[in-house]
């Protein structure tokens, strides 16, 4: 088979940056060494076109009572901007300090060939490996997955009989303690404009007289929260479920200190609600964020304006058992109720993603019905990584939210095994990207395993 | 004498921009016009350097007994931009429907020519006027005269003596009612900063554990004022002087009306402090208004971040007897206290100006003091505007600062009598500017009239 590392130095130096058209050939390039590589393990190649960035389906077809896993992945990439501040250029790989260097080395162009590479080796070892497999590698994920679930819908039939989604595009604390992630927060995004007079208004020929749009949106933003850190709005937290103590366990074991991550973000406190330490906040709680605010003059110095409005953008993110259906009413009836009389209101709602959750099996107290190949496969994963990085996997959730993963149940109500690859040290969607060699190695060995003991029982 | 509408248009086509060094050569067009013009009246004309432009300081001296009057104006203009929003172009001036149009016909080209044309007929129709005068016109307004203090202090001597000041920039509500301006509001102006992480943050991987610097400014902003409308910080009040009945009544003999005032505006409602109309608020109380606040994302759409720091720019208006060194602790203390735990707070003063207020004589219950040719002055200006327009002027305070007026008080203590001309459809700092020609001519023989009274008696 190919030389993994080799084929990774090929592909990071297609420059596929689906955000900017100027990338167009090098999306092309980036799509076609994967296609190419998936039929070189002998898969079936297919380029499914659609509005935006085609998605490469590939599969190996057999007996419809073999397991079928979906592997996901994307081949495209962040912009590399701002270049001056990479030490060797994005697109032209460099191997140094057991690394790799470029833009998307590790999201996702790594993970995602430790699988192609898993696969590989695996149908070389055992040609006729009971296992349907089909990857689903799309163009758009930086970019949103725009037309992901559009695709999922118009091509349910390609990912017929599907069992699950096994992927690595998710993280882990350090190279020695690997994490299957087994949920992502949703989200409900929106802005919220308030207005008042036609123009902006001259602050001493009319300050004083009327109510500054800007006065009235923080107040209105002041109202969002309690000083204890909760979110203030009535129901907020009603359909929240009760954490269970395995996954509080799971944090523990995970090692993290506050005083480490107070230390990396640079801040004197947490603001936490009561009863939460921060990294349980991150994963086992919604929020309500302020993403950005503005209005009036933000430029040098002073201008004596009262602005004619102001605009704040918010999101929300949503924890397991909320949806952005039942959340979004009742955030936009208590901002309805509380924005000042007198001022115009609009609220523009921009885009929303269900949370996700999966219980691993043998873990929660009320363990919910799971197909067996889904169970089979977490339990596949866990003996993997345990063989390879001789230390079990820790099962967490984290704080943010992948719609992809999220439309994949929704869609064809397929659960995801998320096998984290990447450390916080890598720079994902920033300049120096890397990824760690002995993570693609072991990443392969890992998914082989897996996939084996899948197939095989 | 010269014609002055004529030379209004020429000096009109002097595009005298002072923001902007490539409108230089209009800058010194303009100046040498208005020397030009002083000299041609009788004046002797000097240039007076400054780290920006020239100062133009143009005298008629005599005897030290005879009553000094200053005359105050400036030649640079505002930007004319957007231009394409003009019907004509800025600098080629148009006379249609009884009115000069052309960028700095109202501000401050035409009023200023009032007061030349004005002096050059009173000195041709008596030369032996026992009146001296000096004219400063400076070409730094529409930047903030930025070193008109500086001037004033470093060449004290060229005004010593002087008695009042006497000019035309400021507005009327209609060609029908004068107005003589007696008080300005002063002005505090500076920016409050908060930060936490020391980055922008992924408000999945940390939202929830951090307080969010947008949301502890808006809650900050949000404690700065009562429900009421009144400024929430202890003090803020505290020295502000009774409003006068007399001055709430030249106000009603104003005749404006809320609901034009709001139909103008485009609100549905105010917000004023209760006890004061919209229209007192404006002039008799000092205010805290928020003039632009910024932070995170404020493009299309949305983005996931949380800010590591958001900005607030504020001014406060100052009203007769506040001033800005002992309104600013008060304020900086108030926001201090107020500002969240953990978070860094930076406060940055910008720039104030002083509050001025001038009592009229035969006005206030509780006459000052005052130099007896500045109330001779006073009289004489409400005889002349009387016999011109036939009705006499109102004294009214407005909301505005203009801190030469307050500048040359506190270096000089000289008061000043501000006539106004300009109208509210002028067009001030707005395409389209123009001035009324009958204003003009009124304003000549108003002049010419009050100066002469002020010499003879």
């Amino acid at each position: 088979m190919f030389d993994p590392v080799e084929k990774l130095k090929e592909y990071i130096r297609q420059p596929s940056v689906s955000a900017d058209p100027a990338y167009a050939e090098g999306m092309k390039g980036a799509r076609e060494l994967v296609g190419g590589l998936l039929r070189e393990i002998g898969l079936t190649v297919e380029y499914v076109p659609t509005p935006g960035h085609p998605v490469i389906v590939a599969k190996r077809d057999g007996d419809p009572k073999w397991p079928h896993v979906i592997i996901y992945g994307h081949y495209d990439v962040q912009p590399p901007d701002p270049l001056d501040l990479w030490t060797t250029p994005p697109f032209e790989p460099v191997e140094r300090d057991g690394r790799l260097w470029g833009r998307g080395t590790a999201d996702n162009k790594g993970p995602l060939m430790a699988h192609i590479a898993g696969v590989g080796r695996l149908l070389e070892s055992d040609p006729q490996l009971p296992l349907r497999l089909t990857f689903v590698v799309e163009g758009e994920e930086e970019v949103g997955s725009k037309h992901f679930k559009d695709f999922l819908r118009e091509h349910r039939s390609k990912l017929a009989g599907a069992d699950f989604v096994f992927l690595s595009d998710t993280g882990i604390p350090n190279e020695n303690q690997m994490v299957i992630t087994v949920g992502l927060r949703g989200m409900v995004c929106f802005e919220i404009e308030l207005s008042n007079a036609r123009m902006d208004l001259h602050s001493g020929m009319n300050g004083g007289v009327l109510l500054n749009p800007i006065q009235g949106l923080a107040e209105l933003c002041a109202s969002l929260h309690t000083p204890d850190g909760r979110v203030n709005i009535p129901g907020f937290y009603a359909d929240v479920i009760e954490v269970e103590q395995w996954e509080r366990d799971q944090l523990v074991e995970l090692g993290l200190k506050e005083k480490d991550y107070a230390e990396f973000l640079g801040i004197e406190r947490f603001h936490t609600p009561p009863g939460f330490t921060p990294f349980e906040a991150i994963r086992f709680l919604p929020t309500l964020e302020f993403n950005g605010f503005g209005g009036g003059y933000q430029g040098e110095g002073s201008k004596t304006v009262i602005p004619s409005k102001a605009r704040v953008k918010i999101s929300c993110r949503l924890v397991a058992n909320q949806t952005p259906e039942k959340m979004k009413p009742i955030i936009f009836q208590a901002i309805r109720d509380r924005a000042p009389q007198g001022l115009k209101l609009k609220i523009t709602d921009q885009h929303d993603a269900m949370p996700y959750v999966v219980i691993p099996p043998d873990r929660s107290n009320t363990p919910k019905d799971q197909p067996a190949v889904l169970a089979r496969a977490f339990r596949a994963t866990e003996t993997a990584v345990t063989e390879v990085w001789g230390k079990a996997p820790l099962y967490l959730r984290e704080g943010g939210s992948v719609g992809l993963i999220a439309d994949l149940k929704k869609e064809l109500n397929l659960d995801a095994i998320m096998l984290g690859l990447f450390l916080p040290e890598d720079n994902l969607h920033a300049p120096n990207e890397s990824f760690k060699l002995s993570l693609l190695h072991k990443g392969i060995e890992t998914v082989q395993r897996t996939l084996r003991a899948v197939a095989r029982g």
